[in-house]
C-alpha cells in the first residue's frame, strides 16, 4: 500500500511553524508497513486543496489529511474534499447532536459556524472524535481511501488509535517494518557509499539508507515481513554492514557519540578532561549533554587567548611564541595540561581557526589540530581540515575530538578517511 | 508570482527527520511577496518526483526544489527533472574542474560517484556553489522557473542569497514586504503579549507577532507598501514596542543575545570569563559562535566535579560541603573564581541541576544559581528555576546568564519576569 499525508493550514506555510502532526501518521504507516510517497502543506484554499487531493489520490491508495475541519470560514477541507471527489456535503444529524451534547457539558451552546462540523461527505464514514468537535471522515473511492483528520494533535492521536490504526492493522495483518540504524562518524559521504556497494548489491539497494549530517553518517536498514523474518534479515544485514564498515561504525540507534565515547570512559573506570580553543566549549557541552557525565568528566578549560592558554593550561609561552597557537605542539600541551588540572586519565587539546577571519595560507580558516593525552606520557596528534563556515568547523571539530577519544580507547588504527594521517 | 517548494530525501518522510530548508526558502518569498501556494516532500524516487515536479509546474510559476543533488545513487534530483522536462543530463567540464579543485583543496580527490554532481540539466543555468560540491541549477520552461537547490543548509543559505534573491528582486520590482524582528530574552510570552495589547489595538493585530522559542520572545512587525511607506510604517510601530516593552528588548533583527552582550563588553574594553558547572560549556559555546569574540572573551572554566571547582575556580572546600555545589555562596565563588583566573573584568559563575537526575524537593531538577561578579568585588546573584527537560533547563540557563550580564552592562533594574527578585 502507497500513502500520501497533506497537512492544511496556511500558518503551516510560514517561517514560524512546521508540519509536526505528519511525524505521527507516519509512525502510523511505518509500523504497518505502509510507503509513504508523499506528503505535502497545503494553505487554506478550497481550490488548491482540491487540487492537491486529486494529484494524490491518483498517485496512491490511501490520502490522511490533517487539519482544516475547524467552524471557521477559512477551515476548507470538507469542502475541498466534497467538491474532488464530485459528492455532497450533507448535515449529518448524529454528528450535529453529538456537537450540542459536548457544548452542552461545557455548558455552552454551539454556535452557527459549528454546523460547518456537522457537514460530512456523501458515503463517507464517520469516525466520532471523543476530544474534540470535528469528526473524522474515513471515504472510499475507486479502490482508494481518502481520510480526513483533524488538526489538533491530541484529537488527531486519538483518531489514529481509535480509527486508522485497526483499520491498517486488518490490511497489513502482521507484515510491519522495522529498522536499525548504524552510525558513523567523520567518514565522507561518498566513501561510505563506497565501501557499502557490495552491500546494495546483495542486499538490495531499496533497504539500506545512508543519511549523512555534519562529521556523521548513518546507514538505516530495513526489513519487512514477519517478526522473525525482520529480526533474521536486519541481523544478516547488520553483519554484513559491520564487515564493509568496521571500526567505523561507532554505535547503534539512537546512542550519540557523545553517549558512546562516555561509556567506554565509565566501564573502563576512566575520566576525561579537556581544554578547548576554536571550539570554545562545544566539546565540553556535547560530553555534559548525556545525563550521568560527571561520573567520567570532571571539566575542561577554554583557553580562547594565549595569555588563558599559559595560565591555565600552563602552555609554555616559547612554544607559543615559535609555532603559534594553531599548531601541533601546542595541541599537545593543550592536552597534557587537561589530563594534569583536573588529574584526568585521558585530556584532549583542540586549537584552530574556526573562521570566518584568522586564517593564513599556511593555515586556512578551518584547520585544527587535536591531541589526546592519555597514561604514561603519551599523546597522539592529528591535524584535520575541515570546510564549511563557522559553526560547521566548531561541530566538525568537536565530534572529530569524540572520535578520536573513542578511537584511542578502542585502539582503533585506521585513518579517519582515505588520505588522512595520523602523526 | 505563486511557488511551491520540493524538498527530496526520503530521510524527509521518516520519522526522525523534518524538512527545515522549506523555512529558507519561504523567508526569501515572503520577502519578495511571492506567494507560496504549497510545500512537498518526496523520497529519493526519480518517477514520483518526476511526477511531483510535473505537478507543481502546472500549478505555479516558479518551483524551488531542495536536496538530492549529492554524489550517490540515492540522489536522484538531476534525473528526475531532467527526465520531466524531457531533457539531456550532460557532464559540465567547468562544475567538474570546481570539483576537482575543491576536493584538491582539501587534499583529497573526488571519487567516481562526484562526477554525478557535474551533470546539469541541458539549457540550464548552472548556479555555482562555493561551499560544496554540487551546483544549483535554473531551468525555464514555457514561462514557468524551476530551480534545483542542494539541501545541505549552509549551503542552501549562499546559493538562495547570491542566486535566487537577486532573481527574485528583479521581478518583485519594489512590491516587498519588510519585516522588523525585536527581540527579548527570558520574558515569559504571556507577559511579552499581554504588554503589547496596546498596540495590536492601535497598530493592527495582524502586522505583529509574537513568537517565543525556549527563554527568547521575538516580536515581528511587518509592514507592505513602497520602500519609504514600510519604513514609515515600521519606524512607528517600532517606536511604540519599545515603548511599551523597554529594557526587555535586548536586540533587533538577527542580532543573537551573545553578538549584543559581546558588543557591549567590546565597547566598554570589558573582558568576561565564565565559570560553568550544570551548563558543562554551553556559555561559553554561545559566547564563542560570535566571530570575533577573543577580543572580549578570554576563556571559561568548567567545573563540573567539586574537586575541579576547588582546584580550577578556587571555591573554598568548606563551602561545597556547607552549603552544598548549588547554592548561592557556590554560584558567586566560581564567578569571583573565573574574575580572577582569567584576569577579565567580569566573571560569571553557574551551578544548578539540568536534571533529568540529581533533583531533590528542596533543589528540584531545573534549579540553577547564577552570580555575575565585577570590579570592586561587587557580585550579583540570581537563583532561578526552569521547567523542561535537560536540554531545556541547560538554554534557559545560558540564556539566562547572558541576559543578566546584559542587564549589569546597562545597569538595568527590573526583574526578569513579574516575581522574580534579584538578590
Amino acid at each position: 500500500m502507497l500513502a500520501a499525508i497533506v497537512a492544511v493550514g496556511s500558518e503551516l506555510l510560514s517561517t514560524d511553524r512546521l508540519d509536526t502532526n505528519s511525524l505521527q501518521i507516519t509512525a502510523l504507516l511505518e509500523r504497518h508497513a505502509v510507503e509513504l510517497q508523499g506528503k505535502s502543506v497545503v494553505g487554506d484554499d478550497p481550490v488548491a486543496l482540491a487540487a492537491e487531493l486529486r494529484h494524490r489520490l491518483d498517485e496512491v491508495d490511501l490520502v490522511v489529511v490533517c487539519g482544516g475541519l475547524g467552524p471557521t470560514a477559512d477551515d476548507v477541507t470538507r469542502e475541498a474534499a466534497a467538491a474532488m471527489l464530485g459528492r455532497e456535503l450533507i448535515e449529518d444529524p448524529e454528528v450535529w447532536a453529538r456537537i450540542e451534547r459536548r457544548f452542552r457539558s461545557f455548558g455552552r451552546v454551539p454556535s452557527e459556524n459549528n454546523r460547518r462540523q456537522a457537514q460530512v461527505i456523501a458515503g463517507g464514514r464517520v469516525l466520532p472524535n471523543r476530544h474534540g468537535t470535528a469528526p473524522g471522515m474515513m471515504i472510499e473511492e475507486r479502490g482508494k481511501t481518502l481520510v480526513l483528520m483533524p488538526g489538533v494533535p491530541f484529537e488527531l492521536t486519538a483518531l489514529l488509535a481509535e480509527h486508522l490504526e485497526p483499520w491498517l492493522a486488518e490490511r497489513s495483518r502482521g507484515s510491519e517494518i522495522e529498522r536499525v540504524t548504524l552510525r558513523t562518524a567523520l567518514r565522507p559521504e561518498s566513501e561510505v557509499d563506497r565501501a557499502l556497494e557490495p552491500a546494495y548489491r546483495e542486499l538490495g539497494r531499496e533497504r539500506i539508507t545512508v543519511l549523512a549530517s555534519p562529521g556523521e553518517v548513518k546507514v538505516r536498514l530495513e526489513a519487512a515481513g514477519t517478526a522473525a523474518e525482520r529480526q533474521e534479515r536486519l541481523a544478516v544485514m547488520e553483519r554484513r554492514i559491520r564487515e564493509l564498515l568496521g571500526a567505523a561504525i561507532y554505535g547503534r540507534g539512537e546512542s550519540t557519540l557523545e553517549a558512546v565515547v562516555g561509556e567506554l570512559l565509565a566501564t573502563r573506570g576512566a575520566t576525561l578532561a579537556v581544554a578547548e580553543s576554536c571550539t570554545g566549549g562545544l566539546l565540553a557541552e556535547r560530553l555534559t549533554r548525556v545525563p550521568g557525565s560527571s561520573r567520567y568528566f570532571p571539566g575542561g578549560l577554554i583557553c580562547y587567548s594565549d595569555a588563558a592558554k599559559q595560565a591555565l593550561a600552563g602552555v609554555p609561552a616559547d612554544l607559543l611564541a615559535r609555532y603559534g597557537a594553531v599548531s601541533e605542539p601546542v595541541a599537545r600541551a593543550l592536552a597534557m595540561g587537561a589530563r594534569e588540572r583536573f588529574a584526568a586519565t585521558y585530556g584532549v587539546g583542540i586549537t584552530g581557526i574556526a573562521g570566518p577571519g584568522g586564517g593564513s595560507a599556511e593555515k586556512p580558516a578551518g584547520t585544527v589540530h587535536f591531541a589526546v593525552a592519555g597514561p604514561g606520557g603519551s599523546v597522539r596528534h592529528h591535524h584535520l581540515r575541515f570546510p564549511g563556515d563557522r559553526e560547521r568547523v566548531r561541530t566538525f571539530a568537536a565530534t572529530a575530538a569524540l572520535e578520536l577519544v573513542r578511537r584511542l580507547l578502542l585502539d582503533i588504527d585506521e585513518p579517519l578517511w582515505s588520505g588522512e594521517r595520523p602523526t
